[in-house]
């Protein structure tokens, strides 16, 4: 994919996305079809993740919003499953098909062990989706993760395919950053699903260009936008915390009030630092880059969110939806090309 | 049911029960076969709750857990659904489940409104229930639901069937203290899934019991407890927050360190307040207690609270389960039969 | 003063400013002479406020400071307190200085009654501050807070007097934003210290300019902001916490990623909701508005909150400070005129 | 001091106070006079804090309080000076006085680098100490520290001087708790300065009896409990917020329903892991213990808590207070003796 516009002035990874993070994998389920505009997304951090986990903090900035799991990583620190991205009505038919997907794969949950956190994320799609038919099975889930691999589609697929961001389609989007310390160069990648916001607020790249976008729609600012955090910087639970909250800046960059109903989750994970199920070590060590270093990792989160969003504006088409149309970012292209990268090149 | 232990000295409600809670309804649906002990249990605040929801805090002492919704509690401070309970694996399950059964009854959801915030709250029935199996079925929770009534079955039943508390069998407990504010006589009901604890650690009504106590287990404190505190006085979302912290007194008053593995999880509410869906009226009445009167609702959900988990374990029988045998604290009734009620007569 | 930018497309109120909320007043004391540019600022909400108390909710979004009270707000949803603002190292001063206060007015505190919780917010100004010397007194808190009147001077005064923002001369700012809800009309007024930022992130009123302030200061963005949000929308303690987050919002609209140094904390209050110290009325009544209507309030603080940080720039000098020199926004003038309102007028 | 009563069954630490963790230190400043009982405590958690760090956290279960330097600790999770107990209407005071002392010792605050977080911990002593007066001084806060050694006294000193514990007089308590760990031996020590609770309510050692302490005073459950947890066990931030929160359960333990006025707010650190100011390293290593062994970490807390708060009231003699006499608890010896250790011996 071509990278589009080029948001602030730090490096982006090989691919411009999440999975410049080595391990880290996205898959997508979806459906198009009449009525129909949904999907799974999974997003894995890891092989094995159960047996060793990844270090990893949530933050919500509006609570209004119905993802799974977040209260055990609260407590603990650590993610032990993919985490999956599909409407709202569909969190408990995903989480169920993740603890299936979980037990299968680790046949010692709640028999040699304890029990297992499914985490999922959610945005409302039913603009452009019959989301009451909840047509997401278990076995989504099961694809959606199996079909995880460095290289995914952007925009209107997996979880993305129902969304409506800025009174636009959106969806699916992510970006990445490469940034040194200490001589040494990690990566930090974002995920978006984006669902929020209103076109008369849109700032596309430091440019306000909401009162451009001439749109009929007047309706309310709804929706909801779930971020994954991806690095390999060595960061403690503290620090992703902090980490997290940063994404909540890149969505505000693009202009946004979070509305009283846009959930704004975001989920952080490193895997610098892994944390095996077993305490067969029972000190572990916890690395995690001094707070003197850490602007640069907020910036890049920043950065990539903001860009993570307008990807997912700029890699979709116009949809005829469930309950009404939903144009593309791309009718108004008038509008915003000459913000973007020149012969836009490969990244 | 006969009230067996007096905690404390306010007066219990008729019931002692939170059932006594005008308009609160508790309903089960139980698994008892060879390798299953599990169940579902519903407690449904009020009616038509989705139209007309009740005001709402939920607190986490120890969030080794997985309950669904409380994001949504915490950020609108309103309760919409039913709260179901169930085994852990089967939140995603229950979770499905319950936004099925509010959808058939709220033809609105995602069409002229937004999406419905499921509650769930789970505890692992592990050693006694082949959790991995996951029996539960979406229509388990509209049985649950629709089973309710102000009558309901303490021990194991419903989600309760499968508990294990301070080593010994627990499940569903429940109790209820009337205080007058004011000259006005309100209730404060409890209803516990008591799933925590090791018998050594055994608090019986203020007397330490957990030296005589003697079982071969050897066991970790694993499980956790779930609790749901009911209330018709007036409180608003940072009181009933207030209220909800007292609940985990009433679990360490029986003996708890609340080990790392044991969720703790409350949500209170009242049905004193109630939060229209559509903001018709556009400026809202939140009655609340000045916060001088509150000292009297807190020693009522902490009495309530210990007794309800009392109840869980004096209402049980000795129960063979799937991973091992759990007896009942009836087993060791020489040790406890001193501090029962004598002559135990109906509350 | 007169209106200089126009942020959004809310109505301002009459003198653009937190005094525009009914009874909420500003005091200043203010020190600049060759080593000092620091002092105190008082917002006072309303007269009497132990005896009667306003409702109250705080956020932090970035936790790197020193502020005094926000425990006990976060906890009973009350503020009892004038708010002092003043420099990181006389926090403890300060609050002495409150707490003196409020016992000359109020001799019933810890004598009839319990204690009171002093609200000390703070910034750091040792950049023009020889910040160690320590030179404000407890008077100053007195002087501050009867000084308080509802016209104040934005910039360099009080609390503002050392204040360093996107590496520009800060200070106080503050804006206001009058809307309807239910035909009736209300005002939400921000206050800020404004501490923080890089010029080369600078966005002013939508447009970056930060590229083009050409700066030789390569300093770290430390510093920080805190913001006092009044309001007389009748808003319960959730939605308050609600309303404070979203001044962060308008901090970021400026340009801010938050960095690790900058510790961001707001209070936000209501005089349209008021607890009398001494519970006579044992169960009290708050108002609020449906959540329904709440976008509006945040689209108000969000515009508010960002264009009293432009005005703590612009109502502001080039200082010769203690540690170095520190730029006016105005010597870039040519930067930004374009984007003033024309003929700035009286608000 | 000889070891009184034995809470638990883990095995007390040297002296059974905080200080058993090495290079831990308190020291007191007492005023006993015809009207004032009041004090200074300060706890040193290591030398040169402020230039290495201690990782810590903070936990509040009842926020009716005004400690101060707690969202900081939130924040970076470090600890950087010591910490102060005072009465509540000397915070601002004892801030001020140890900011004072940390400016003196690190000449770099607010030069070469930021500011400082100064920690102090707050209960109200007004039923015996005339507090409106104020009479602590910053210097009180030097000698407190000054004084700091491994042997201290408890009772009634220092910031304990005013304390009044379940209507009995209180004041500063400690014990501390010897675990292994992977076949090393660490330390928990815990330093209560107990001020909340209600005779009626007392439970002593696992027995209930507070229905035998016939005390006239029909009082308020008011006051506080401040609650410092020290440890040398490898603890990340995570795990030390959840080592505080068992702090509560030693409370509760003796008897307390965490009445509406009784602030409850714990600090707990590790010398485990340092955290050097400057970064001079880049990347840090947390050491942490695998959550697999945190359960004996959680009874070594509530033991030490517990067993602390019966110090506080076993150490202690009656006192004539400002506006009240308060008995201590030896004054009904005979309701207590028979649990006591036998022939009380050294620790």
């Amino acid at each position: 994919m071509k990278r589009k516009v080029k948001v602030g002035n730090l490096k982006a990874g090989k691919n411009n996305a999440i999975t410049d993070v080595k391990g880290v994998k996205v898959g997508h389920v979806t459906y198009h079809d009449e009525q129909h505009h949904t999907g799974v997304t999974a997003i894995v951090p890891k092989d094995n993740i159960f047996q060793e986990k990844v270090l990893a903090s949530c933050y919500t900035f509006n609570g209004f919003g119905k993802s799974i799991g977040f209260m055990q990583v609260e407590e603990l620190g650590t993610l032990e499953t993919p985490i999956i991205l599909t409407n709202t009505l569909a969190v408990g038919r995903a989480a169920d098909g993740l603890i299936h997907y979980m037990l299968d794969k680790n046949p010692d949950i709640c028999i040699k062990t304890g029990s297992v956190n499914p985490l999922v994320m959610e945005c409302n799609d039913a603009i452009v989706n019959n989301i009451r038919d909840i047509i997401i099975t278990k076995e989504d889930v099961y694809k959606a993760i199996d079909n995880a691999s460095s290289n995914f589609k952007q925009g209107s697929y997996g979880a993305g395919s129902g969304m409506v961001c800025h009174s636009l389609k959106g969806g699916i989007g992510s970006s990445s950053r490469v940034i040194a310390i200490d001589n040494k160069e990690y990566t930090v990648g974002v995920l978006v699903n984006s669902n929020f916001g209103n076109s008369k607020d849109l700032v596309f790249n430091k440019v306000f260009i909401g009162d451009k976008i001439n749109l009929e729609d007047k309706s309310k600012d709804q929706g909801s936008i779930t971020i994954v955090v991806a690095t390999d910087i060595p960061l403690n639970n503290l620090q992703l915390k902090r980490v997290a909250k940063r994404a909540i800046i890149g969505v505000t960059n693009t202009g946004s009030i979070a509305s009283n109903g846009s959930g704004e989750m975001i989920l952080a994970f490193t895997t610098a630092n892994l944390v095996p199920h077993y305490g067969k070590d029972k000190v572990l060590n916890i690395k995690s880059v001094h707070n003197d270093n850490i602007d640069l990792v907020f910036r890049a989160v920043v950065e990539a969110t903001e860009e993570a969003i307008l990807n997912s504006l700029l890699e979709n088409k116009t949809i005829k939806g469930y309950q009404k149309k939903v144009y593309a970012l791309e009718e108004f292209k008038e509008v915003y090309e000459d913000l973007l990268i020149k012969e836009s090149k490969d990244v």
